[in-house]
């Protein structure tokens, strides 16, 4: 399949949500009578924190590994991530009893640390500013005979993930809405194309913008450019989810099609979004998964009046950073 | 209507869900693979934290509010509260365009006297062990020419809370579920009345329990002694929601009936109960709103292989009580 071909990837999409069917969680679209007062609009939080593993990650991870088979099912995969992929691919792989090597940054959260290897994942450690994922991941791949599974940048990844997309065009469709936008995080780009060529086929209608942490703003400066611009080395956030590097090359593909446009929120609009999920929305909420959230609250598009989505991501977080933030710290 | 007359109250019961439909959130029904493998069983968790204003309470509030008319709507209501009936009664006024004036403790959470009061009510503050809040909201009544909204002993308010009961039993049967058993969390107990009043008819093999603080377990000691018993004086719990002196008249004259028992939990549980909500459900549960969880997870009854619904009840939580306790303190 050819990703940039978006009637072909929105087909894959349904057949990835019938293999993911029954197995993740059909996660709810909810709603905040004080979130609709605090923007003046209607909105609707997809909330993939509460999907199996704390993030929308397993749906592709599922995706790609229920479709091993054989030898390839024995010698399992292996994959790289910073803490969100790693859980989502850990727990499809004990699911479907394959084995699992996770090549983690040394300094992921400890909670997504702690969860992946109670997943039954093996972990190695890697420095995020210093080394190479790709390199350790090929090599380790190669030395076990086993599958390597991109975090995004994968048909069938980006397909799982598009399942969310269905989800939100059916239930948005059960209540008798339309959606006028929807506000994706983005990291490698993986979810955001997903769900915008469900979008796109579903509900051709509604925009669909990308979100990422202002110094991760390679997605939003590459819409504009039309090509893949990468970040400044140097650059830093609390949003540990949303850190890669420049957009993946399939995910770029798609949504350069797919997207209306690239948003940007501050570390301070991250914290600020994560204390009104805990004193409004009632939902944990870790920096990643916030972005979309933070950027309706910010106003960095003008939504008065419409009917916006959001998504929130995953709620993968560790406790003290979770507690500075709500404190106010 | 006689409370005490079950089919009477699902009659009621029915009517109050059809005042509330599309002005309360139907809260989902959420599942959790972590919960399930935890306690061995399959878990089903209605989360009412995710209700307007954090609670199942505008449940209850709205149902009676609505039913005011005329120069009983222009005069308003008073209600006491520790809280979630605070803002449950709250909002229901503003929405309903009535005046509003809540009697609450001066220890109450933070947060649940600046959201009652950012709901536009009046507040009066007495001392919850040396005042009697009953004889202050009866004199601001009298007064102003008011109605009294009770917080569980009234029949539209238990006929409200109980429209949470037919949302869980729609909810299961659209799953191909049948529920066991489902715990509940008890205060006046008004909540756990009005559900477990649903269930009597529309699912009678579920077996229902309430959850109390185990100082102030008055109704699992009044199911067992056929008398409505009351709690020490000198009795404390962080479970600020669920501190009643005793059953209410009304509630026990449902509960009596339609209760399988009465379960107690210690603040350590809740705490721990709390925590397990923030790492694995990503939900933000105040102390009350996780008695229920905290019973399950404590093993309080046996659920190995049954399918069980557990009701978190609400969310308002002061920002420094819920970090200090996912730290673990």
């Amino acid at each position: 399949m050819d990703v940039a071909d978006i009637a072909a990837l929105h087909a894959e999409i349904l057949q990835a949500a019938a293999r993911i069917k029954g197995v993740a969680v059909r996660t709810p679209l909810l709603a905040s009578a004080a979130l609709d007062a605090r923007v003046g609009a209607r909105v609707f939080i997809k909330a993939e924190n509460l999907q199996h593993a704390g993030s929308f990650k397993f749906r592709g991870a599922y995706n790609r590994l229920s479709q091993l088979v054989g030898a390839e099912r024995r010698s399992g995969v292996v994959a790289w991530s910073s803490g969100n992929h790693a859980q989502g691919v850990a727990l499809a792989a004990r699911l479907l009893g394959m084995p699992a090597v996770i090549v983690m940054p040394a300094d992921a959260p400890a909670v997504k640390i702690a969860s992946t290897r109670a997943l039954g994942a093996d972990i190695r450690f890697y420095d995020r500013y210093t080394e190479s994922r790709e390199a350790i991941g090929d090599r380790l791949a190669a030395d076990r005979g086993a599958t390597l599974v991109p975090s995004f940048d994968d048909p069938h990844i980006i397909a799982g993930q598009g399942s969310c997309g269905l989800e939100i065009a059916e239930q948005a469709r059960a209540r008798g809405v339309a959606l006028d936008a929807l506000l994706v995080c983005c990291g490698g780009g993986g979810l955001v194309a997903g769900i915008s060529a469900a979008l796109h086929v579903e509900s051709p209608a509604t925009r669909v913008y990308s979100v990422e942490p202002a110094d991760f703003d390679d997605l939003a400066r590459s819409l504009v450019s039309g090509r893949r611009e990468t970040n400044r080395a140097d650059a830093r956030s609390i949003c540990d989810a949303l850190l890669a590097p420049q957009p993946g090359e399939m995910t770029f593909a798609v949504n350069r099609q797919t997207l209306a446009g690239g948003l940007s929120v501050t570390d301070d609009e991250v914290r600020a979004a994560m204390r009104f999920a805990f004193a409004e929305l009632k939902l944990v909420v870790e920096p990643g998964g916030a972005v979309a959230l933070a950027a309706l609250l910010a106003g960095r598009i003008d939504v008065a009046g419409t009917t916006v989505g959001i998504v929130i991501s995953g709620g993968n977080v560790d406790p003290g950073l979770f507690a500075a933030i709500i404190e106010g710290a």
